[in-house]
């Protein structure tokens, strides 16, 4: 990820100050939460009510009773990340409860506001090199399109390499179908239609991703959620990548398929960041 | 279940007294770890030497360093639950690391040894009371057998019963085969054989269910891991679920399905206990 970590990160536990976690909290002890990860620009969170509606929806699905959006805004304004650039986590956990999996009383809900004073380097002009990754995304409906906390799938994906000669890498369901990258969602623009995989048995639906659907279609363009094998991404015009922090960005390569020029992607961009 | 939680906890965090865990912790932000819960009598907890090996196997299939035994062992000996009845959970996390999938630094983990001074209930005469999950297992060879922190798929089981009129609940995978119970593995009784769902596509590999295994094996018994129908499960001359807290207790009902006495399950006990 074109990020570099810096120690400047501050963190709100329902809204204080503080570097820790109580250590019966169920993020941690069943990964029984939800987040976001957005981008802030000048102190500003890109998408920041599309952030925090998406978030809410997340909490539903799993049953936890989501923040307020005015509590959210009020974490902003104390975290205060005045005119800095960096990247905002908002998380969401189940609380700390008795053992085991029952759910503890109602309403028992955690949150975590991190802000992390990052630069994030310029869009990287040559495009992205992407694998194929070998883990295939098991199938679970239930939690198909929320970004929660059991990220394991990712973490080993992300595993399998290890130097910078890759920026991304193709994940696979079960059935050989293309579901997204380790780190964003997938489009493909081919034959003047843009496909995106539906993220309906596994996957996380992206902010960026559902932002860039709506975008397209307002601008004309045919926009599909479809089943895409991989050689339908092999046979596209242009492959994009998109990610509510480094926002949208174009495939160099994949495996041994270059993709040399921009196509559709500039246009796309600049409607995603209007 | 049956346990009392009472708020005599104790916790260390690489052999440190704390109550809390930096925010920054893949545990939480990934479920990026594994953990194990052993029964201690008396200030002894039980099946220690498997539990450990077991842990250690766990963290390997994750590429975590898993601490020594001995480290676990000196951690046993500074929580001191000296002569106490209580749970005890080893927990380890691939510690703190930069934003990202990205695995940190190799070695970087973190570890945590929680006890909880709990009364265990008598076993309970009756035997328990089941119902079938709504919830599908997703397949994961990857992560399959491993009781590691992405526990939500157990989080929403478990939410769909509140009453006391169930004690657990029947989990199946996608192809509708029997995996497990929430919180236990299951076994069934039938034809003088004793079998017991494979887990090498879903499910958690229980400690007390691979000493199950081996003790009626060494006891003559025909004991096969097998696919498993919820129609076998019915048909069963007893059906028995263990975990390593409460040890194997047998099935009383499920749905409307009765089993009025116990057939095997005193004798497996007693070799399980041994």
């Amino acid at each position: 990820m074109p990020l570099a970590m810096t120690p400047q990160c501050e963190v709100l536990i329902d809204g204080m100050h503080s570097a820790s976690l109580p250590v019966h909290d169920r993020g941690l002890l069943y990964g029984d939460g939800v987040f976001r990860t957005l981008r802030v620009v000048a102190g500003k969170p890109l998408w920041w009510d599309e952030q925090v509606a998406k978030l809410t929806e997340d909490c539903a699905r799993l049953g936890l009773l989501a923040p307020d959006p005015e509590t959210w805004l009020a974490d902003l304004e104390h975290i205060s990340p005045s005119l800095t650039d960096g990247v905002l986590k908002l998380l969401v956990t189940r609380g700390s409860g008795p053992r085991g999996y029952q759910l503890p009383p109602a309403g028992s809900v955690r949150r975590l506001m991190y802000f992390d004073a990052t630069t994030l380097q310029a869009r990287p002009r040559a495009g992205l090199r992407m694998r194929v990754c070998a883990l295939r995304l098991g199938w679970q409906p239930r939690l198909a399109g929320i970004k929660h906390l059991n990220r394991l799938e990712n973490v080993l994906a992300r595993a399998e390499w290890n130097s910078t000669e890759f920026d991304e890498g193709v994940l696979l369901d079960q059935a050989e179908r293309v579901v997204s990258g380790v780190m964003s969602n997938i489009f493909v623009w081919r034959h003047d239609q843009l496909l995106t995989p539906r993220i309906d048995r596994c996957g996380v639906a992206g902010v960026a991703r559902a932002r860039l659907m709506r975008l397209a279609k307002a601008h004309g363009v045919d926009v599909q959620e479809t089943d895409l094998s991989l050689q339908a991404v092999f046979d596209a015009d242009e492959v994009m990548l998109t990610n509510s922090v480094t926002g949208l960005r174009r495939v160099a390569c994949l495996e041994t398929k270059h993709w040399l020029d921009p196509v559709i992607s500039p246009r796309l961009a600049e409607w995603l960041d209007a």
